[in-house]
């Protein structure tokens, strides 16, 4: 069976992961990493794969079947996603929930012209829990649905703090509020806000002629990331941020409480994520779409599509009859 | 807009359930309820529906869009479910696990001579539990995947015993055995058999001249339904029935514990349920499939289908822009 040939581009922990992740797929196989760096500076794990530079993707055009992009959301997706769409099949996971719908028009333009399939903003959340939210939803019209994070690193909140002026480094932890986390499974969230949900926990390395007082500000005021939670600011050295701050854990859970029937008869719906890293956990759920995306495309459809929209089994290395046989 | 317009086929726990569901649906009206029985034996909930006989079914062509089937999947849907889907869109809850391939070929041939859409086995045990195996075995192909179920009463193991001779009424509890349970969730379940997860508890209301013995054997050595399981069958009086187990509760979970990169990052993936009433959270599983079979059928698709195959936005009475907007 000839492997779907796979670009990453971008190349920090989210590519990382995906190169790992594609190790465990043995349908697909990594053809080259694009990066904005000189590509003689990128260490790769994966033997016989190509670096790349950015400038140099067109050149690879028939060479990849589908592109993970591993860029931020804040400034690389909104760009690299509707011009690599014109393109290649690609996935990202744009997870600036406000500007989806926007993101979604743009990049399902430039693939409706370019005969590709692009899958956006997969991932976790949005992505798995997405998905979640819909089928409980869908199952339990009358209802209550509470997504909540962590505690844990998030990968798009700390890159938003470090495209802040005179940020060198820095993490964000999401805390969940374990008062509002029992309300909500005893079915009694319905009066809590999203400061009540969660705490955003910020670990800043500020370059050493930054003003502290103004990258507090800017992170504390920061629309759809910051602006609506209780956040706490706490500059560190470099050493103490690479000491105790190096891992990427996260997870959380999304919970769906509804009631049926004549008799108010009660279900509750959950769904747990725990994972070590996050990066890496994010990596494998880009990579299990992008054999989605490839197989549509083969199929010859094209445009921009959400998790919402690809049937579970595409996701999947095995046969229909296989996944019906043994996973049923 | 114009509803979609439903039959009910079987009118027990899962019929009712349904009824009780499409309420809570205000882009589909039920119909009809089609029975064995004589129709003016049933008393539907919902006014204005008509009762109709089994043998009446065809005169309904042209004016049902999906009929959903309520029947058990021992004797009735493998008979039923390729007859009618000759003629109309369904959708089943056909939970014999080791059938599941024939019953899908069969369902498959007269749905595509019919040019209507059949989804199969839909629900939570095969269906919203499937779907998890699924999507957290794509996520992390290296890994484990465990299924535990109750506890609570399962209707499919029910039925099986209530159909055999001599038996007037029946209740199955399927409890999950707790040692396997911390087990699976430790990721050390590796060796764990059918018979360590779960013990099935029966309850049996053995008619007056029927032979007990022959009916805890034939219940204990029921292929699929109890053979592999630790099985205790209890005889009790019909009151002692009505009073203590008339509630029909249900659940259970579905963990994935896997692996990614070269650190050995553990991740944990679980889905778990909690139902007052399992028909009903059922039959609510069986109703939001019903829309995405109309859907499908309206595109022009034909044949049969399952929860893999359905793309989860084709569930929610939501526009996929709402869904992208809102649940992304």
């Amino acid at each position: 069976m000839e492997k779907i040939k796979i670009g990453i581009v971008g190349y920090g922990n989210l590519g990382r992961g995906v190169e790992l992740s594609l190790a465990q797929n043995p349908d697909m196989e990594l053809v080259a990493v694009f990066s904005r760096r000189d590509p003689s500076s990128l260490t790769l794990i994966t033997e016989g794969v190509q670096a790349a530079h950015m400038a140099d993707i067109l050149t690879y055009k028939g060479k990849i079947d589908v592109m993970i992009l591993c860029g931020g959301s804040a400034t690389d997706l909104p760009l690299q996603s509707p011009q690599i769409a014109a393109h290649f099949n690609l996935i990202d996971s744009f997870d600036t929930h406000a500007k989806i719908p926007e993101h979604f028009d743009h990049v399902n333009k430039a693939a409706t012209v370019g005969s590709t399939i692009s899958i956006i903003s997969a991932g976790w959340d949005p992505g798995l829990f997405s998905l979640n939210r819909l089928y409980a939803e869908a199952v339990l019209p009358k209802g209550e649905t509470f997504t909540f994070w962590g505690p844990g690193l998030s990968q798009g909140h700390s890159d938003a703090i470090r495209r802040i002026k005179g940020v060198a480094n820095a993490v964000q932890y999401t805390v969940p509020i374990e008062e509002a986390v029992n309300q909500a499974r005893a079915g009694q969230g319905a009066s809590l806000t999203t400061r009540d949900k969660h705490l955003r926990e910020c670990y800043v390395v500020a370059e050493p002629d930054a003003d502290q007082a103004a990258i507090a500000e800017t992170i504390k005021t920061m629309p759809d990331y910051f602006a609506d939670y209780d956040t706490t600011v706490t500059f560190i050295s470099a050493d103490e941020l690479q000491e105790k701050h190096s891992a990427m854990p996260h997870g959380g859970f999304v919970i769906r409480s509804g009631e049926t029937g004549l008799d108010g008869n009660k279900h509750t719906i959950e769904y747990s994520l725990t994972e070590d890293s996050n990066p890496e956990f994010t990596s494998a759920v880009l990579v299990c779409y992008a054999r989605a995306a490839y197989r549509l495309n083969q199929k010859g459809e094209s445009g921009a599509r959400t998790v919402f929209d690809i049937a579970p089994a595409l996701l999947s290395i095995k046969t229909n009859e296989q996944l019906r046989a043994e996973m049923l």
